[in-house]
């Protein structure tokens, strides 16, 4: 036991955390940026790995790096070292998850911002974690510089949380905060380009598959359901327009991709989607790269975590947080997870757009398609001043399930008169207990 | 080691946590409740302390309270069992101070909610728990149900936070949003006390006692600064009118019950005061009895955290969660705390409200006032509407010291016109880092 104890303090140097970082770049230099300015006793950045080494040497931000570290391209340099803590900031699951079980597997702690490695290998690597008497720890992972990890881990373990939503990537924020203002989709995603919000190619952002894997993350600390990643339905927020603003703004909404999770008996409802957002919601307080997170208990009601989701600094808080803790033997409260089917369906009032060649009979047809699957009309929406060749008009539903939808979807999109795709977005609606 | 190991973990007896609550009341029945119905295992109510336990034993919760555990009027009964961690649920500073020092010294872990005494003695009590290898923690004594202190603590232990603001006190902030609709605060109070929101002499929530005790706690966890609740300035929100929310809209602004601090070098500036509050900023975003704490770190910007700060319930989250990390021993980050020097002086902008007996020469007065300490004047409102002999109406500065406008408005307050004291609210400045 004292062996352990002595391991999970993560000084095994006489008092002293020697610590590597994997990755140089944004976060990278960040973190060592935070480290050499508040000097944090007992800590000392040993080792800096990653490619080009010559380059990143010659960076502003290398001078936060003490002199006596090793720079090195060889992560055996890392690995076979007698660093007390690793800190992964490099991203993806190859190479690293091999690196970071060898890294566990020898003994050392491990901090990491990487969301897909944790999605799709974090309960394994917790395994190897707990079998070495190390931790692995990964505040960073979602919502960047906000603490809604710890704060779930350790200040929500006593509650039964049984939803959660959250806007959780800062890209898509960008891009649906500026459309509120009027601007088209393609014109704001070159801007948040331009400004490095976003990525040449922009899929994993605005397809969903970044928030699906920091859904998946949250979904096992707060809701202690262990979810597949691939097995989330996701949506793109790529086919929302200017025009959906503008309706949404009449029905006292805005949009944002949401992230959603919520534990029906032994199966999980997810889904990261577009939605529409009320504007009396938290969910709606999000702007530019923000992120939000709220979660839903059965006896402390919602909470909500916000704050700057992504960017170096942000990060490296979090990152920095964790080696702390590391460092000095703090850990977060442990439950049990288990595995849990997954579906997207959900009940909820359901948002339809259609652009259509304005003709006799088109709302019939809608409302017919729509009454054959049982899914009640609420209101529908025609904004004046659009040309009848190329009306966009909406329709809102009572609360129904996604499939229900999507069946009559599929019915109403083949009538000739569709001249794009009809978008749907589920509404969200609070439901918070009661003050 | 191995022994301190072995009591940080609260386990001392064969696997299971025994525990004593002290206070039967709203929180104690809750967390009996949540623990009756969680069944987190190793986890065993063993004792309960109150006054009248005859009562207690009749309500609707005991049924919450495993048949096996003690009842007892008798704290003795708890402080010389073998009970693991006593949970403290009572408030105020005798005798549950005694009790506790006596607690933490037989070597048993405290879990309160008590924000008086963490407030005033909660760093001697910390050195008395260190010393015998205990924990002390005290996650629902701010914000109830929302992981604030849990979140500052893990979450945040690697930015450097140089400023926080918070709503902190349900009751204030339920009676101002009530105001904000049109409400006199006579009335408001009056539902409030009926609702069981504010207490019969609620000058402890009205006048920022209670609110002075958490900022204390917070800016020991955020700020790491050690204040004396005595020294930091406080300001009722009774004198605030419903006129005044009138204004406020015009500016742009609401009026809520504001704690907020700032680290200035070695010296704190802190001050519980109703200030206006821009529509646009988080903090205007909370209503009812929510709580809500933004912290501004130099790293990772402004990082919000919000939810239901009172009720049973929430705050049963706050202690069962505590309770866990207890039972686990798991702990949360710790970094050195120092003694600080208060102010209250702010720079920032003024809102001055009079109500006078209209004659020519007032603004001019007002005015003369005003220049004569340097204090410039941003803008004059006077809503039509109301009779020349009782007219309200509002200035408002440009940023100077708080003595800076008082020093004016002790001058300003003489003046002959003046029919009630006039009021003076600091207005909130948003200064959150651009992304």
């Amino acid at each position: 036991m004292a062996t352990k104890k002595k391991q999970a303090t993560g000084k095994k140097n006489s008092g002293v955390v020697k610590v590597a970082l994997l990755g140089f770049g944004t976060v990278g230099s960040s973190v060592a940026k935070v480290l050499a300015e508040s000097k944090f006793p007992g800590i000392v950045l040993t080792h800096v790995y990653n490619r080009s080494v010559a380059r990143k040497r010659e960076s502003a931000a290398a001078k936060y790096v003490p002199v006596t570290a090793k720079w090195t391209e060889n992560i055996d340099d890392v690995l076979k070292s007698d660093v007390d803590v690793v800190v992964e900031l490099m991203g993806g699951l190859n190479p690293v998850e091999g690196w970071l079980k060898k890294a566990l597997s020898a003994g050392k702690h491990v901090v990491t911002a990487n969301k897909q490695l944790i999605a799709y290998r974090g309960v394994a690597l917790q395994k190897i974690a707990a079998q070495h008497g190390v931790q692995l720890v990964y505040g960073a992972a979602v919502a960047g510089g906000v603490p809604v990890i710890p704060g779930i881990l350790q200040g929500l373990s006593g509650d039964r949380v049984a939803r959660l939503s959250g806007i959780v990537n800062g890209t898509c924020n960008y891009i649906l905060s500026r459309m509120e203002t009027g601007a088209e989709y393609a014109t704001v995603l070159k801007d948040a380009q331009q400004l490095g919000y976003a990525e040449a190619n922009p899929s994993a952002d605005v397809d969903g598959y970044d928030a699906r894997a920091k859904l998946c993350i949250l979904s096992r600390i707060a809701l202690h359901a262990e979810l597949n990643p691939d097995e989330v339905a996701t949506q793109t927020i790529s086919t929302v327009e200017a025009i959906d603003f503008v309706y949404a703004k009449e029905l006292n909404c805005t949009i944002r991709q949401v992230s959603r999770a919520q534990v029906d008996g032994t199966v999980v409802h997810a889904r990261v989607a577009p939605m529409l957002i009320p504007l009396s919601s938290p969910m709606a307080w999000s702007h530019g790269t923000q992120n939000m997170v709220v979660t839903s208990g059965s006896y402390g009601g919602d909470v909500v975590f916000s704050g700057h989701g992504a960017g170096g600094e942000p990060t490296a808080v979090a990152v920095v947080s964790d080696l702390l803790a590391v460092a000095q033997g703090a850990k977060a409260v442990e439950l049990p997870v288990r595995k849990r089917q997954v579906t997207g369906e959900f009940l909820a009032p359901h948002y339809l757009r259609f652009v259509v060649d304005d003709k006799p009979g088109i709302v019939s047809s809608i409302a017919g398609a729509l009454a054959k699957v049982g899914a009640n009309i609420d209101s529908l929406l025609q904004k004046p001043g659009f040309p009848k060749h190329r009306l966009p008009f909406v329709v809102t539903t009572e609360p129904c399930l996604t499939s229900v939808i999507e069946k009559a979807m599929g019915a109403i999109s083949k009538l000739d008169c569709m001249l794009e795709k009809p978008l749907t977005l589920q509404i969200l609606v609070p439901e918070d207990k009661s003050e």
